[in-house]
């Protein structure tokens, strides 16, 4: 395990099943060695969107550019670059683009481990 | 506990005492109910450097904006905005500003706990 240094585009772009035309790099992950959580960068394009969902996991969000909204129960939150966005586990959340141009964004989760709460 | 969305820069810049002037925001931490990570941004002036060290925590890391290099026991590895750094825990780091404006990076932190290793 070393340490590493790349831009974050040297990582491949995958698609994301349940969001068309979204995709999404895990930056940094297991694979790397990483032992307690992922970072990863989604693209959504100008109309797109994440999933509204939830799940155990916390998001820790940092919004690169473009800007858009978080849809939750309690209504729709708008940010734009250089906003972060923490949604707890268990909270229905879904990020929209609202701009003409990408929405960029890092999202860093846990890694999911047997006894996880 | 609930979902929060607002610009970093919302969140006070403290200095670091190991680090003439950086200033460090926790963006995301334990008093949001963060349970697993924090993220900070940093800010590194020109000519900075945060301190050349090693701990048993891992940092995940995306630089935001200027450039700069990672010092490590294995040599200097250069990055710029854009750029990923994955240190793994025990590894001795420095992160230092090679340019002419400030030098702005996410990084990301587990939470100390009992037994973490």
């Amino acid at each position: 395990m070393s340490i590493k240094v790349q831009p974050y585009t040297a990582t491949p772009a995958e698609p994301v099943s349940e969001a068309p035309g979204v995709v999404v790099r895990w930056v940094i992950g297991e694979a790397d060695g990483a032992p307690n959580f992922a970072m990863r960068v989604f693209d959504v394009p100008p109309g797109g969107a994440s999933p509204f969902h939830a799940h155990w996991f916390e998001h820790e969000v940092f919004i690169l550019a473009g800007r858009g909204h978080v849809k939750t129960e309690q209504g729709d939150l708008p940010f734009e670059q250089g906003y972060v966005v923490f949604v707890p586990g268990g909270e229905m959340h879904q990020f929209v683009n609202d701009g003409d141009d990408v929405l960029r964004f890092i999202c860093v989760i846990p890694h999911v481990r047997p006894g996880a709460k």
